[in-house]
């Protein structure tokens, strides 16, 4: 029942190749396996397409995940079966939380030899599904690059969304149709719905007190003087979402706050609002149900409103409200001075104000720091502008192959990795493809050899201070984790600091340098 | 709608705890977060249990199908939310094709907590069921118990099963009723139905050539006395599984050959049987369908007979056909010698000859040494005896974890885990595990910097030699990685042998000292 194979140049993996690039996709981030070795040997008779290898799954979809981010458009995965995806979920949930476009191509056995249940077989839909807006499995050679179109098009449409692609063995090795690759139906983002832009108009006059909540596009640097010129106008208070892909901040934009992680500062932050207005943005949401405590820390009498959704052109409907209500020019207070460099013993402070001061131009923060991190936001108002990229599903080791995307999309602008140590383990192999590819990439491993965030948790549960078991599943000291090694023998540069100014000297190096650089901040 | 916390010690978590110590489960393999933070806290009042941390959820399902496999019977796993879970489903991928015991215990947002559509939040039981034979969602903190019970006798029913169990956190803070831990309803294999014992009994009379082919509990020594016995009574051939969980093996015991992994080997291997009778084994499949290649090496005219089905007792089958063909003790013929120890340059042949010399007595060998290990089989014959166990389904990064998860539940034995380099990159993080729990895992990485077998594939789809993109993709040679580093950084003692000798030097300096040590062999 097998099928023959098609000559080289004329197989559906060869259309796959030519409709991804005949639509603008040209970077692919890859793991493959057996099932795709006809996809592989025609990625290698395309040299317009930029191949980059990722020791395993997570560090695929996160690259992609970052690439998407600054390149405003989507790359290409290829994964190997249901195995290979599952490896890849984790990142793959990240962006879609953060609407990133993305187009998954798994790679599964051929269709005939589905029914044989052999070793590697799984239901790859349902793997797929909950971490996809889009799932498609190509039917045949002539299929291929109608679907290869119509993923692009899915994952393209604002705000962006995650789509995967199933390509059995067969269909990639047949023979397909000598035709020109389906164009994907690319459209621009919808204009938000005039009614509703009145409507927050007429919301932003009634007296009430206010809170505008922005994110996806909302967030660049344009939209938030619009944003900033409302609030100045209004007297309403501008907020992002607590979660992000991307906020265009930095000396001379908007400062703009999020909503707190921690669930008890988020009501605080969020307390006396009488009214909500969502730009783009989602109904706020505590990160974890606590015993006793609210799923939203939005005080419950206040009036929620809707100016644009995430589909929406969110710039363009902050521009069109501004204009609406008469705001022009947004006031561009100066942002809080950062304290003078410390010295002595490192911290998350003193590091926070190294990067203020250092930060390179132009620079991509790429920010797993979890709890470590809780001041750099506040300290990096007034440093060089810069983007600022979270992760955003909440799936640990999103950070480093966030670093790894955005430093291929953005050769030329430095990338921080902002990481906590235990994070970053869960996806460490991203430091291989940092050296692979030489990029530009300043790793901070903040290593505090526990799960912080998870020991402040317990304590929250009230169970007192851990135990035996309990501190073996939230210590990471026994034995400690030398980063500096792990980088080293993954073929990165790295150093270690335990004081402020050792710090700043390092960071200083990284800086002044291109190419990945690993610093172990002992804290 | 939040609910409020039951006291310590009465909690959902504590039931939970408390069924699965009640039913022999004792070893947990956790990755926790923030929804099992009162799982953790119970866990901690809950000192028979031991609690093992691994840095990434593969690490945790891996150990626990090595544990299992071993221990025979289920370890829990603890793991968190969807993402948690997606990164530990291809080494449940792997136990379920090794039929493992294993009890995940999945942490998930509170039940009304999930309509806000949290950033954590996924479709769980979508993720769980392609790698699962049995999900469950707890329903409430009196629900805990029973499902528990339900979920270890579904997992331990033999041939064994993984089994995913669901926690959401408000069922596991809640108080639950203070009543003993439910049961589980665990049973003893089934007998193979006599009418199919009978029909191999005759049918391996029938003078058609015949092979007897086996796997699960079939492939322990004293189940294949027995089939040795059927063998020189009947003049059948017995062979195994291409891939099984484990084989009690070595010198004094019978010896077994698997199914070739290699399409063209495998049809090699079966070529001219005319009748093949399964004992807990699935009628063989190939790997991967290849164009213009059969999906099964067996012969098209090949008659399948059933003696035993995986869920039988497999020793038991076996003896009564033997007693049915009158075979009595089976003729152990004395295994190839192995070939004198080697020198000069290390390769898999010289590994092979040091392992087949200085292998000690009793250990577990892991593993996942992928085209580097094909030699090792058939050197290992008259090794010591030893259990050998595979990576069963094809899903990369399993031999590490299982060699951690054999040598926690066998404190006593000396684990070998024969590792390829690039396998070996995705689940890296257990050499952490290996230090904090000082487990006596020799693990020798083949160091041959890249993915050899998709070389190999890539050549036999007929796409010549690698071009820039499919080097790129297959090639780990650019930063080599340096395992002596990467070892090192996670805590676990490790040297580089590049000759035959060096490597017998530092593979007897492993044996003879207690706790991890890993050899990377370059090849």
């Amino acid at each position: 029942m097998s099928s023959q194979a098609g000559k080289p140049g004329e197989t559906g993996a060869d259309a796959l190749c030519d409709t991804l690039l005949a639509n603008g996709v040209d970077v692919c981030f890859a793991n493959p396996g057996t099932s795709e070795m006809h996809f592989v040997a025609a990625l290698d008779r395309k040299q317009q397409m930029r191949c980059v290898l990722g020791l395993f799954e997570g560090v695929v979809t996160g690259a992609a995940d970052g690439y998407a981010r600054m390149a405003e458009k989507p790359a290409a995965t290829l994964l190997h079966t249901g195995p290979g995806l599952a490896n890849a979920l984790a990142n793959m949930h990240n962006a879609r939380r953060a609407n990133t476009p993305m187009v998954n191509v798994v790679g599964d056995h051929a269709s005939y030899h589905l029914p044989y249940d052999a070793p590697l077989t799984s239901d790859i839909e349902s793997l797929a599904r909950p971490m996809s807006g889009h799932v498609r499995r190509i039917g045949s050679a002539a299929d291929v690059s109608a679907a290869t179109a119509e993923s692009i098009a899915a994952a393209s449409r604002a705000p962006g969304l995650v789509s995967t692609l199933i390509l059995p063995a067969d269909h990639a090795w047949e023979a397909a149709p000598q035709v020109p690759p389906v164009k994907a139906d690319l459209r621009a983002p919808t204009a938000a719905d005039p009614t509703r832009i009145t409507a927050a108009a007429k919301a932003l006059k009634n007296g009430k007190k206010t809170v505008v909540l922005i994110s996806g596009t909302g967030l660049r640097a344009q939209a938030l003087e619009s944003a900033q010129a409302i609030a100045d106008t209004t007297g309403a208070t501008i907020m992002a979402q607590q979660s992000n892909g991307r906020i265009e901040r930095g000396a001379g934009r908007v400062q703009i706050n999020r909503v707190p992680y921690p669930v008890d500062q988020a009501i605080e932050a969020l307390k006396g609002f009488e009214q909500i207005i969502l730009v783009g943005a989602k109904f706020p949401v505590v990160f974890f149900g606590y015993p006793g405590k609210p799923s939203s820390p939005v005080p419950a009498d206040c009036v929620s409103l809707t100016l644009a959704d995430p589909s929406d052109d969110l710039p363009a409907a902050l521009e069109v409200l501004a204009g609406e209500l008469g705001a022009s020019a947004p006031k561009i207070t100066a942002a809080p001075a950062i304290p003078d460099l410390m010295s002595g013993a490192l911290s998350p402070e003193s590091i926070a104000v190294t990067l203020g001061h250092g930060l390179p131009e132009n620079a991509i923060i790429c920010d797993e720091s979890v709890t470590s991190g809780r001041d750099f936001f506040r300290f990096t108002f007034d440093a060089a502008p810069h983007d600022w990229l979270q992760v955003t599903g909440g799936a640990i080791g999103g950070g480093m192959p966030l670093a790894v995307g955005a430093a291929l999309a953005c050769p030329d602008r430095k990338v921080v990795n902002l990481q906590a140590d235990g994070s970053a383990m869960y996806t460490n192999q991203a430091l291989w493809t940092m050296a692979r590819e030489n990029l530009d990439v300043c790793v901070v491993i903040f290593s505090n050899r526990k799960y912080q965030i998870l020991l402040g948790e317990l304590k929250g549960v009230g169970a007192g201070e851990p135990g035996k078991n309990a501190s073996r599943m939230l210590n990471l000291d026994e034995p400690a984790l030398d980063w500096v090694k792990i980088a080293e023998g993954m073929g990165v540069e790295a150093a270690r600091a335990d004081t402020a100014e050792g710090f700043t000297q390092l960071f200083d190096r990284a800086t002044k340098t291109k190419g990945p650089f690993l610093i172990e901040a002992l804290i």
